[in-house]
């Protein structure tokens, strides 16, 4: 899959899924994952076949069960938009009633990155999650 | 069903699909539909059964369908967040280059209400689109 140069540089690697590539969007206030499908030139959710929207589904439940188990949300946040980064992705972001862009959205909001230490860490903290719930 | 209040005022009844209440949300500048799952008490995407998954994965599908045959948007966005409304409900909203949200997301962004005639008109050519695609 060739990655879109935003996405590549404003998220980090996480894991090879079926159907996605997961990355963590630097952003130190919320845990907020990313879901790219690995399909080349797929942009709107109806671009993808039968199959590949029932991994998508797998995979969206299974990272909202893992922040929902290892980030304990008050609230998941899910969305599919692409007005700017045409190469189809999904968020499913872990959101507060405590975090500063609450209750509005996260896109359009500018956060914070993370310290380098803490990046690592919630990276490591997200791998592990994948390794004991599925 | 019971309808959150602030979905009963801010949107206009369309239709009843198989899972959901089809609404439209009442703003001039872009096709926003509302899909309502009726299932008493779901908040989250991963509170719904997997039988219920795949009839809203179905109507989320025909709803962009309809929005692309219907309305030509240059993006769909589809998000659910339930941050200030609880009630899982997820929007499936066409977008416009020229529309003065963009690239910004819909949520947050405050739109003019359709005038009287142009909302009427909108509700028959979405009940038209439905009855014509499906």
């Amino acid at each position: 899959m060739t990655l879109h140069p935003k996405l590549e540089s404003d998220t980090h690697f996480i894991a090879e899924l079926t159907l996605s590539q997961l990355r963590l969007m630097n952003t130190q206030s919320f845990p907020w994952l990313i879901l790219v499908p690995k399909v080349e030139n797929a942009v709107e959710l109806i671009d993808l076949n039968a199959e590949q929207q029932q991994l998508l589904l797998k995979e969206i439940n299974d990272i909202s069960h893992l922040l929902k188990n290892n980030f304990k949300p008050d609230k998941i946040n899910i969305g599919t938009l692409g007005n700017i980064v045409k190469q189809l992705h999904i968020h499913v972001v872990g959101r507060y009633e405590t975090d500063p862009a609450w209750p509005g959205p996260v896109w359009g909001y500018s956060d914070q990155p993370y310290a380098e230490g803490d990046l690592n860490a919630m990276i490591e903290k997200i791998r592990y999650g994948l390794s004991s719930t599925f």
